[in-house]
C-alpha cells in the first residue's frame, strides 16, 4: 500500500469488494484554499519495474493540480494542469509517448467536462499537438463565448487534420510527431508489429490446415491488448483526473493515445461524450457532485457509456456499493458487451457534498469528498491529494491473486473532509 | 395533413401537446411478412415549394426499407436500405448534396445501431464516400466477427482520412467529392459565405462604434442556423430511419452532412453514440423495444444525448406523454443547455411490444407499434409505412402558428398493429 499507509486524513478500503470505510477529518486552517484531486495513469498492466515511474508522474500531476487550486484556480483549471503533466510523461499512453497506430503515427483523443456549466470539449484522432487536452479545453472555453458569426454554433468535438488546424489557429503550437515519439513507443510498435505478423502467419497456417482437415496444435501468439511485458507500456491506456475546487465545483478530463496498433482514424472513449469523462455539479435532483474519468478498452467503454453510468450510479447513498454494482452490472455483465469474455477498463470517481456538520456552522464551509477507483485490468495506477496535504499519495491497485483480468474487479477508495472559511 | 388524412390503419395526434390517440388495427393476411419503418429527412425549415421533393424521398426510403423487409430482411438491413435512399437524394443534407464546410468540402457523419445485438458503428468527418451509412454498417458487421489479429479489438468509430481508407480497403468504393456536390449545396455555400462576410463586417463596425461610444442601430445579418429561405437546404440537417422487423427487432440509423459552414473536422451528433441514433430490443427490465433517430443542431443533440434519453423515457406507459416530457425536460429545458435560448432539434421514435391480444392466440404473433416524431425546429419531414401497406405516407410537421422555433415543440404520432402467422 506504499504511501497510503502514511495517510492521516484519508482512510481507504484496500481489499476488493470490501465495503468498510471511515472518515478522518483533516486539519483545516482558516482562509486556506481547499480542493481535492484524484488522477490515474491508466488501467492496464503496470510492471513492478516501471511502478516507480508511474507513481512519480501521478504525484507530479496531483501537485500541479493542487498548485492551481492553491493559487485560487477552479476545478477546470486544476484538472487541465494535472492532465498536462500526465500527457507530458513519456511513460503514459497520452500526449508524448502515446501508442503508435498501425501506420506508426500518433493520433490522440482527449476530452474535458466542467461540472458547473456542464460544458464539454473533445478532440479525436489528433496528430501534431503536444497536449491534446489543451485543445479540448479551448473548445470548451470557446463554446462558453456563445455563437460564431452568422449564428453558427461553435463545435464541441473536432477530429483529425481539422482539429489540428483549429488548434494552431487558436494559438496552440504545432509539435512534430517525432518529438512526441519515445523509445518506448517505438520499441512497443516494433514488438507489436512482429506479434501481428506472427499472428497472421499462424492464422494462415491454421486456415490451410483446417482446409486440409488437419487442425494441429499451433503455438499461441501474444495478445497485444491483455499481455503485460517488461518495458512494455503499449498495453496501458488513457490518463485522467477528477477535481473538486474550493467552491465545490467538479471537473473531469481524460487523454489517450488509444489502442496500440489501432487503425488510423480510430477514435476511442477518451473523445466520446459520456464515455471518457463526466462531471456534474449537484443540482435540484442530484444531491452529490460527481466526476469520473475512465481508462481501458475504448470500444468497451464507449458501448457501455461507463463514465456517465458511474456518475448516475453515484447518486445513491453508499458510494462504494454503487460503484461496485455499476462496474459489475453496467460494465463486466453489461448487455451492451454480451459475448465479450474479457472486458477491460478502469474508472476513478470523485463525489462530494456539503458536510452535515458544516450546515450547522455559519462560517465554515466543508465538503465531504469520497474518492474511489475500480478496474477489471491487472492493475491501475492512481494518485490523490487535497489542497491541505503537503504531498500526493500514489498507489498501484492490483487485482487480487487468482482473479481473472477482464472478468473480475478490484475496488478501493477513501473519504476525506475538506473545510475552509466562507468569507 | 396531406396523405395522413387517407390513413386507415394509423391514427395520429396532430396538434402539439395533444395527448389523444387511438388504435386502429390493420388488416393482417396470413403468412405476410411484417415490419414497419419510419424515416425523417431532417428537422429544420422545409419551404412549401420544396415540400414535394422531401416527401418524395421519404416515400422512396420507406419503400426501399419495406422491400427489404418483404424479402425477409431484418431491421438492420431495412434501415440501411432506407438510409441509402435518403443519402442519395440531392435535396437532403446527407451523402450527395451534403452541406459544405467552411473550406467548401463535404465531411459526413453517420451511425447505425442494432437493437438485437446492441452493436454499433459510426463514422465522422468522412469525405470521399458516397454512402457514409455503408461504412458505419460495415464497422458494425466487422465488430460482430470478433477480434482482429493479435487480440486487437475492432474499431466501432472511425473518422477522417483513416475512415475513408478503411472503407476503401473493405470494398466500399471511393467517390470524388465533386460527384457529391450539387448545385443546391454549392449555391447554399456561396450564400452562407456572403452572410458570414457581412456578419463579420457588421461585427467590426459594431466594435468600432462601441469603441467610439456611439452604438447605432445596425442592420441585422441573417442567421445560417435558423432562417429559412427559398431554395435553401443549408439549414436542414440529418436524415434517419427507425425500423422494426418481423421478429420484433429494432434498428436505427442517422446520416448527416453536418452544419453548414462548419469547421473542418467538426463531428456532430450523427456520429456520436447515444446522440444520433439508438436501438434497443426489449429485454429483462425493458418491456418495450425502442428505436430513435435525431436531427438538428449537433452540439445540442450531443450534450443532451437526446437519442438515448428518448429511448430511456419510452419505457413508461404513455409513449406520447413520455416523448413530450423528454423533449421538454431533457432538451428544451435541459440543464446541459442552460443559457441556450434556441434549442433546435427533432426526433423520430418507434417503440413496440407484443400485443396483449396476441398473447392469447397461439398462431398469431402481433406487434403493437407506436411511432412518434417531435421537433423544436420550424418543420420536420417524415414518412412511414408498414410491410402490409401498398404505399408510404409522408408528412411535413410544422410548429403551430405563433410558436417560437427553438423554444416550443410539435409532437405527433400514431399507433399500428402488425401481425403475421408464426410458422
Amino acid at each position: 500500500m506504499e504511501n497510503l499507509e502514511n495517510s492521516t486524513d484519508c482512510k481507504e478500503t484496500v481489499s476488493p469488494l470490501n465495503n468498510s470505510g471511515s472518515i478522518l477529518n483533516s486539519t483545516v486552517s482558516r482562509h486556506e484554499a481547499m480542493g481535492f484531486v484524484l488522477v490515474h495513469a491508466g488501467a492496464g498492466y503496470h510492471s513492478e519495474s516501471k511502478a516507480k515511474e508511474y507513481k512519480h508522474v501521478c504525484k507530479r500531476a496531483c501537485q500541479r493540480a493542487v498548485d492551481r487550486l492553491r493559487a485560487g484556480g477552479l476545478a477546470l483549471e486544476a484538472v487541465t494542469a494535472a492532465l498536462l503533466e500526465l500527457e507530458d510523461s513519456p511513460f503514459t499512453n497520452a500526449g508524448t509517448g502515446s501508442n503508435l497506430n498501425i501506420s506508426g503515427e500518433i493520433e490522440c483523443d482527449a476530452s474535458i467536462m466542467d461540472g458547473k456549466s456542464l460544458n464539454y470539449g473533445a478532440v479525436g484522432a489528433l496528430s501534431g499537438i503536444k497536449n491534446p487536452v489543451l485543445v479540448a479545453r479551448r473548445l470548451l472555453s470557446e463554446t462558453q463565448k456563445g455563437k460564431l458569426s452568422a449564428g453558427r454554433i461553435p463545435p464541441c468535438f473536432l477530429v483529425g487534420k481539422g482539429a489540428e488546424q483549429w488548434a494552431v489557429s487558436h494559438g496552440i503550437p504545432a509539435c512534430p510527431t517525432e518529438k512526441m515519439t519515445t523509445k518506448f513507443s517505438l520499441s512497443g510498435y516494433k514488438r507489436n508489429k512482429r506479434k501481428m505478423e506472427l499472428a497472421e502467419q499462424v492464422e494462415t497456417k491454421r486456415r490451410k490446415q483446417s482446409h486440409e482437415n488437419d487442425i494441429g496444435c499451433l503455438e499461441p501468439v501474444g495478445d497485444i491488448m491483455v499481455e503485460g511485458e517488461e518495458n512494455n507500456s503499449a498495453c496501458l491506456d488513457t490518463v485522467g483526473a477528477v477535481v473538486v475546487d474550493r467552491e465545490g465545483n467538479v471537473a473531469a478530463a481524460v487523454s489517450s493515445g488509444g489502442l496500440a496498433m489501432k487503425h488510423p482514424g480510430r477514435v476511442g472513449q477518451a473523445a466520446h461524450y459520456g464515455c471518457g469523462c463526466w462531471a456534474e455539479n449537484a443540482r435540484d435532483v442530484s444531491l452529490y457532485s460527481t466526476a469520473v474519468s475512465t481508462s481501458g478498452s475504448g470500444e468497451h467503454l464507449i458501448r457501455t457509456m461507463l463514465a456517465r453510468e458511474c456518475s448516475t450510479a453515484m447518486q445513491t447513498e453508499n458510494a462504494h456499493q454503487a460503484l461496485l454494482e455499476a462496474m459489475q452490472n453496467k460494465f463486466i455483465s453489461s448487455p451492451f458487451l454480451a459475448g465479450e469474455d474479457c472486458v477491460l477498463g478502469g474508472v476513478i470517481v470523485l463525489r462530494c457534498c456539503s458536510c452535515g456538520e458544516a450546515q450547522r456552522s455559519e462560517d465554515i464551509q466543508a465538503l465531504l469528498v469520497e474518492f474511489l477507483w475500480s478496474h477489471t485490468t491487472e492493475s491501475m495506477c492512481v494518485g490523490y491529494m487535497s489542497a491541505q496535504d503537503s504531498k500526493a499519495r500514489t498507489h498501484i491497485s492490483r487485482l487480487p491473486p487468482g482473479a481473472v483480468a477482464g472478468q473480475s474487479l478490484a475496488i478501493e477508495g477513501g473519504v476525506c473532509r475538506l473545510g475552509t472559511t466562507s468569507d
